[in-house]
């Protein structure tokens, strides 16, 4: 299997921290080597600063790089100096350097050197710094691959959610709900739990927008005129899909496993009981992107970069999930092509 | 103390069922008697029915009933006959029956027999079947007890919330949000938390409404413009009130014991989070009525009704709460007296 290529995230955040001490705990678990795409400065200013016990070697293309505790091979994505670098402080240079490792990652997926790619956290606006005007990873990550349709899933242990829409105020949300965007979500659910999850038969689950499922149109009607039909479309295709449900309920169903995932109508009816359940140990997948992309599932945290405090738990379940999915992927892939 | 009142709820769902299996395994620890208010037929039917252990006395205005298991005290507020019965299905004269349990409890503590009530669950269509038009509980007893601006509270271990908008739509919220309502709801809770709860100096969080609390006025406007303000109007009344919070991690703060109670701008912002936490152990508590009134967390689930599965958890913590509750209102208003 190929390298597996971790991006340092913004050099001003938590992100070159939770690597270093993924890497000062690692116990190879994997059958790819995993390989940090970054500055060698950034890195080493976060080993003398928090005094972790990491070593840097320098990878290129080709290299065996094996995984071993406390070595972390370094694709070399920008050469900041050390005087460029300040916890919780972002600048031109340091958000160029950590674009760089992204778009240099993903042209090494496309060059056939990587298999796929786990992500630490960058901010919007020192993406916008870099000269990349694009509101997140997500984004970027679809126009480096030249696709659209990405779909957000949250994935933990005990809860996978999806997400119809994301960023944007709750007043706006009905109107970006429609019955071929639903169908379309739950098609992209659907194929990454039974591609990437390794889930033969999933069984999603969908919440409904409003309270007890609209009550029977008393609380709106989005359900009976848009989540109920798409729904429908997709059991008629074979899904095997259920809902709309209440949204107080659903998630205690679907975390006692009754559901693989839950496809939620906006932001925080999918984040708050993913959080709670997966505070620390949550994983963000884009799925519908030709390439694997995982990330920690929270941000910069530029309020502690460079304190010592920040939990490299997200980041390495991150790191193993990717793992599974690019393994599931090829997996599934040799079945197709011996079927 | 006087005896704390539970009444029997709608006698076709499990109501009648988690009071005898409370019953069945009580253990005494309190310092008020507990009676039901309800219907003996309907008891004996579902005593009969489930096989559970349990002896009914009459109770009538100014008996001793001692608290033991399996002896219920029941204050007779309608006589159905055993016919009448049928798990799942309501008719007029159950629903009669019901209702009369409520009103009748209620009658009690304005005449100076119960301490206070515990309601089992009710439904909406057999309200209006007894002749009773309100929505449910909470519009009933505001009506019997002549007064408004009731606030619900869901109550558990680790989690308290209170809710700005219940009943209606999602996008109908923001329209319902408006910073003198808000202010009286932070009131409200702080209140109950003082001297329902006895926390001397509680700590309230308010969750946004958008995602990340609005990003600033990218996702929305109403934390800007009408919570936040709110919270201000608060602040400067010496409420220890903070926010408004992005929705999807104040839950886990809360929850760490951070805030005492969270304010939440819908249902299943509230709801969500506290179903997952609390799903057998919930209560519901109608803050600002003149009377002491705490509910089972569930409904009435006719789907089970007379099956002998149905779980009194959440009775058996209303109960416990409701008690507490009395308990603390007497403690504050005699050390008011003495002060």
């Amino acid at each position: 299997m190929l390298p597996l290529a971790i991006t340092m995230g913004c050099p001003a955040g938590i992100g070159p921290e939770i690597i270093l001490k993924y890497f000062s705990k690692i116990h190879n678990k994997f059958s790819a080597p995993i390989i940090v795409a970054g500055d060698i400065a950034v890195l080493d200013f976060y080993i003398n600063a928090l005094q972790i016990d990491c070593s840097l070697i320098p990878w290129q293309v080709g290299d065996y790089a094996p995984i071993e505790q406390g070595i972390i091979p370094v694709f070399k994505t920008s050469q900041l100096s050390p005087t460029d670098i300040h916890p919780g402080i972002f600048s031109k240079k340091t958000s160029i350097a950590m674009a760089s490792a992204i778009s240099m990652s993903v042209q090494g997926i496309q060059n056939g050197y990587f298999s796929g790619i786990c992500t630490c956290p960058i901010s919007k606006e020192s993406l916008n710094k870099s000269g990349c005007h694009y509101p997140g990873h997500t984004e970027m990550l679809a126009d480096l691959t030249r696709c659209s349709g990405q779909v957000m899933m949250l994935a933990g242990t005990s809860l996978r959610v999806t997400l119809a829409s994301i960023h944007c105020s709750i007043d706006q949300v009905p109107a970006l709900l429609n019955i071929k965007s639903l169908y379309s979500l739950y098609q992209t659910t659907y194929s990454a739990l039974v591609k990437d999850f390794n889930i033969p038969s999933p069984k999603i689950a969908v919440a409904a927008l409003n309270p007890h499922a609209g009550e029977g149109g008393m609380f709106g009607t989005e359900e009976q005129e848009i989540i109920f039909p798409s729904i429908l479309k997709a059991q008629k295709q074979g899904m095997d899909i259920h809902g709309p449900f209440p949204p107080d309920t659903i998630f205690v169903n679907a975390a006692q496993g009754k559901y693989d995932a839950v496809v939620c109508m906006c932001h925080d009816q999918g984040l708050i009981p993913f959080k709670l359940l997966h505070f620390k140990d949550g994983v963000n997948i884009t799925l519908g992107l030709p390439i694997v992309r995982t990330s920690v599932d929270h941000g910069t945290a530029y309020d502690i970069a460079g304190k010592g405090t920040a939990d490299p738990a997200s980041l390495t379940a991150a790191i193993e999930l990717c793992h599974t999915i690019i393994q599931n992927r090829t997996t599934t892939q040799t079945n197709n092509a011996k079927g």
